[in-house]
């Protein structure tokens, strides 16, 4: 390897990347690159890449940005196929910085040439000594581990390194990949899933460009995935765009998206590392938990966070019951949960007290809360170690908190190499994550159904419009929705009065008039829908005011039958730039205008996935009928919302779709009105 | 002093309450007392109380449950009148225990003796040595400070000692309140309040019996409380009363009280820790944060929880933007906020930047996001020393996070004795608790507005009810209203055909007709409300529907003008065992049935009080107008909310009231129902 920007000053930079490399005893050899030349470490610093042999691997370069693009150039020469570039002033600092980036990347695109960065602080491979930060590290605390950690920072980066050092979190690779210009997270992702040397990966991004390739890729491993995705607010995005060149994501999106994927979210440092810390135990397979605790009052801290954590605290169970009175009939000990061990101070007891609770089939893990005294310490080193054995006998978790002082917990972290949370709510938490992400890896296992549909009517259309120029005409959304299997109220497109009274015969009363042109996207804004009409006099008045609307116009007027009951809500459709087609739903008229709750999902979505939509919304309460009402039609809704994802998906062209309102009735469900955006058509904006 | 139960057996208990004391250097004379008699520590320990000196001032007793009763009454008798009573096996553990209990309590009032406990660990006093835990506890890293501490809970009050001392924050008195049986928190903290050892006051409650004194005592005093109130949760409930003996408190009461009076509330462990740093910082008088970081990606972590706390970045100040400019020209920096350091290096630049930043008035605080490698320490706790000087002479907070290994924030908590976060979340969960606690400190100066009612009609009402022994009729619940100035929408009692003629021209249509009778609490449930009557025939059939639902009675019918539009809305009052009086506000009809939105506050509440309990509640965007409606009179429903308050709190009597619907107009808002339920009146369930 090359390191490129070194020179014989004590100030310089690029020698921390060496030093590095001597301190976590790298065992390849190191070339030096430096315009002033001079011997660094007792080796002569080549003053131009032309001195170099051939046959070097890597180069790191840590020069000024104009002589990046020279440099790579070199490297290209001399068959240098990998760089890690770690200068700053590129695309985050200014327009120059952009284009040198671009220069950049066509200069490596012609050589063959992957690199990281710019505007990265590098990376560290712990396993064989490749670290090479510009800022230098201590090898003393940093334990050899199976934990990779990618990042769009390099601040953070150390920030994450130093926390998981500190909670005795092995490391295996990290890497700070600054402007992402050539590799980006999808790249390193795919080489850590294949890393022997790497089980769990961490991930802080502030922007998400490739989303749906992160969700594909989350979803073909089986190593957990934590990501700390930031820039989510307004102030944020500023700086974020500066210093590493992150433009914003739609924080619904990402969490939806997320979700689907079972990536695990976190927004602070604290959830991120108890995160990690419970992934190193066996998984919580339910929310059947029993916590111990030595103190009454941190029992019951412990519960209440529990159940804000939504776990169950047992015992319902009859047996687990006599089971614990028969244990502690000698003890003034009361068989509860959280079980208080109070004036229990035998540590032998203890471990015995463990293992009867954790060999309970209904039991999904144990929550200890845990304290021990000067004069206790050593038996409770020794009870931590059977800890640590049962979790992995009964492959079951025993999240440990940890009362004492600041010594002894430092011992344990590094001695035992047990994880250790601070307090009661810091357990909980993980556990939490454990949980659901143990639960979300079976659902995830559910394919989306799959209904049949005339794709080529649906084309046809498409076509159509797309030849004319212009969106989808009510009646042709309405034909697409019914392509697709989506009921549409029963209408008639009149082109006169003649057309309207038989219209009228075939559909009943009352009815609705709806204005059809390509020129107008806003039907209501113009005075062109009238609802409830009720007699035949009434219609024909309503008729000649939409007439009036479009004197030129020869679509005629869509006639409609009055969908007399039900509950009115919202399907969408949309297409976000990073994670593609998408879907949503809300609760329609004064719900959604005075809640504005609406739900998301990253298409196509399974059927349990539409389920949560709904039951996500507070307003969908309203759908079980409230003063006497009969419940909507859920089956219904929910399989509407299949259907449009799967329209979503089979259709990259649609830009958009607005089923407003489908009117959920108390068998089955009718959308009344439609809207259909297509790509690069005059189109309309669309609202999440 | 005297230390009762102590034996020469080394696993003896009450031995570490000697031993603490000769650790923490306590300078008292200290006798023992102990039924197998011996010596300890080179004095003899008497066999009996009656062997004790007279001038005893305080016993601390840890003998079994039944002995208790006779140690008191010995301390009676040897002119000892105060005792801490570490033992356990009391209320929290059976019937006997709370017979017991009562035992001491007698002969504690007998004697005047007021005693700590039973069924806690104790006390310390860390200024004088009076250390009297039966654990054992080290002095060392213990230091004599201004936090003072009061615990339900033994083990959780062991836990924040340990947490505060990491912390670096000095501990004056910590007490283990037990079961609370003479001296409760109120006591204590009356003395806090007047301690000057003590500046901050923590609590940890799992039960609140005295909520309203607790208030009091909060709004009495400028010493800032934080309370960690626990056992919030239906698991918790059980395991709470085993253990202390607590009873379980409306949480939503308890979270609106304590914000009344500005009590500090947190949930867990580490926001009580960050909230007793924060608060040895000046304040943070308003929401404009400049964030300052060496690491743009842990600048943009900030940013984001900065929004999340309600915080406003600036520039938006021209001024402040040109002077960082000017500042920065020479270097390649950009004045933004967060403002990111990148490439400075050099230490008194970032105390300068520091400097220049606090100069602004419109900047209330800053955090300060620091990093130091191994070669920075030295000028890193320099700049640290210099920032807690320049946040004491600019008096606004600079809250620093600090990113570095283990050791060296070992050192800066111990040596510079300045709060250090461990990542932006807590820094900044923290300076919003600054923020809220000044702000609240001036919106609690506002006094509950006075209004003028006719309080000698209510008290006639009430009587005349109470001699019937039951609640209160319509008509008469109206009355009350009216008497305080809430309006009424007209009505009239008829008791026949022809009163029912007069009462139609009167009042015009159309009309309601309510049923009247103290047998029927809920009118609409056996068809005693029938609404919308629009003509003369409508509402003589309605008025013969409903006297036939009471044949009997003499009360008449209620003929009342319907109110056509506005918003419905309900108000309620209700009286809570710890709280006292309650005021209740929530959106009626379809709202709460389906979001079940309601907020409280305890009564009087002053103007911005009922403002808020508008306003956090989502559902009341509907007041302002939808689709076009004019906006209703929200000035109104204030002044209703506290005219109910000023009821409440005048008639303690009232166990509740409901006012439901309130009609709220476009000017004014309408009583249409109501329900007064007086004190051990035929009460009536009433929910919240």
């Amino acid at each position: 390897m090359v390191v490129v920007g070194v020179s014989e000053r004590p100030d310089n930079l690029a020698r921390n990347i060496v030093e590095n490399l001597f301190e976590f005893q790298f065992s390849g050899e190191i070339f030096f690159v430096g315009k002033r030349g001079g011997i660094l470490f007792g080796r002569r610093i080549c003053t131009s890449m032309e001195d170099l042999h051939e046959g070097i691997d890597v180069a790191v370069i840590l020069t000024p940005a104009q002589t990046v693009p020279g440099i790579l150039e070199s490297c290209g020469q001399k068959g240098i196929r990998w760089a890690i570039i770690e200068t700053g002033g590129f695309r985050e600092y200014s327009e120059e910085g952009a284009q040198l980036e671009n220069e950049i990347l066509q200069i490596a695109r012609k050589w063959g040439i992957r690199f990281v960065g710019p505007n990265g602080i590098g990376l560290m491979n712990v396993h064989n000594g490749f670290v090479v930060p510009f800022v230098k590290l201590r090898r003393g605390p940093v334990n050899k581990g199976k934990m990779s950690i990618l990042a769009q920072s390099g601040g953070v980066l150390l920030a994450y390194a130093n926390l998981l050092t500190s909670a005795n979190v092995g490391l295996s690779k990290i890497v700070s990949m600054g402007n992402k210009m050539d590799l980006n997270e999808i790249d390193y992702l795919k080489y850590l899933i294949e890393d022997p040397q790497t089980e769990i990966i961490g991930l802080y991004l502030e922007s998400l460009e490739r989303g749906r390739e992160l969700m594909d890729i989350a979803r073909s491993t089986s190593k957990p995935i934590i990501l700390h995705k930031a820039n989510t607010g307004e102030s944020s995005r500023h700086i974020a765009k500066l210093h590493t060149a992150a433009l914003a994501n739609d924080d619904r999106i990402v969490e939806a998206a997320l979700r689907q994927a079972d990536i695990i979210r976190t927004k602070d440092f604290r959830s991120f590392v108890n995160a990690v810390k419970i992934l190193s135990l066996p998984p919580i397979k339910g929310k059947n938990l029993v916590i111990i605790s030595r103190s009454g009052g941190i029992g019951v801290v412990a519960a209440d966070s529990a159940e804000r954590h939504g776990f169950h605290l047992l015992p319902p169970d009859k047996t687990l019951q006599e089971r614990f009175h028969s244990f502690f009939r000698a003890k003034v000990i009361q068989p509860t949960n959280p079980l208080d061990l109070g004036d229990l101070f035998n540590f032998d007891l203890y471990t015995n007290i463990l293992q009867q609770v954790l060999k309970f089939p209904v039991v999904d893990g144990i929550l200890f809360m845990h304290g021990a005294t000067a004069e206790e310490k050593e038996p409770s080193r020794r009870f931590i170690q059977a800890v640590k054995d049962l979790s992995i006998q009964y492959q079951k978790p025993v999240a440990l908190q940890y009362n004492t002082d600041e010594e002894e917990l430092a011992y344990i972290k590094r001695a035992l190499d047990y994880p250790v949370f601070a307090e009661p709510e810091d357990a909980l938490m993980a556990l939490a994550v454990s949980r659901d992400h143990y639960r979300k890896l079976n659902i995830l296992k559910e394919e989306p159904t799959f209904f049949s549909a005339n794709r080529d009517r649906v084309e046809h259309l498409f076509q159509k419009a797309r030849g004319e120029e212009r969106d989808l005409l009510l009646p042709e959304a309405f034909e697409v929705l019914q392509a697709y299997g989506i009921s549409v109220a029963d209408y008639r497109v009149v082109q006169g009065k003649g057309d309207l009274q038989k219209a009228i015969e075939k559909l009943g009363k009352p009815v609705a008039l709806k204005v059809l042109s390509p020129q107008i996207s806003h039907k209501s804004d113009v005075g062109g829908i009238i609802l409830h009409l009720q007699t035949t006099r009434e219609i024909e008045e309503a008729y000649h005011r939409i007439k009036k609307i479009t004197p030129g116009d020869s679509f005629g007027v869509l006639i409609q039958k009055m969908v007399s009951s039900g509950k009115e809500v919202i399907l969408g459709g949309k297409r976000d730039p990073s994670f593609g087609p998408i879907v949503l739903f809300g609760l329609g008229g004064i719900y959604v205008e005075v809640l504005q709750e609406t739900s998301l999902r990253i298409a196509p979505v399974n059927r349990f996935e539409a389920q949560e939509m709904i039951s996500e919304l507070k307003s969908t309460a309203i759908l079980k009928g409230i003063r006497g009402e009969p419940p909507s039609d859920r089956d219904s809704l929910i399989e509407n919302l299949l259907r449009l994802s799967q329209l979503m998906v089979d259709f990259p062209e649609i830009e958009g779709v607005d089923i407003n309102p489908l009117i959920v009735l108390e068998k089955g469900a009718i959308a009344v009105d439609a809207r259909i955006v297509l790509k690069n058509a005059k189109g309309i904006a669309h609202d999440v």
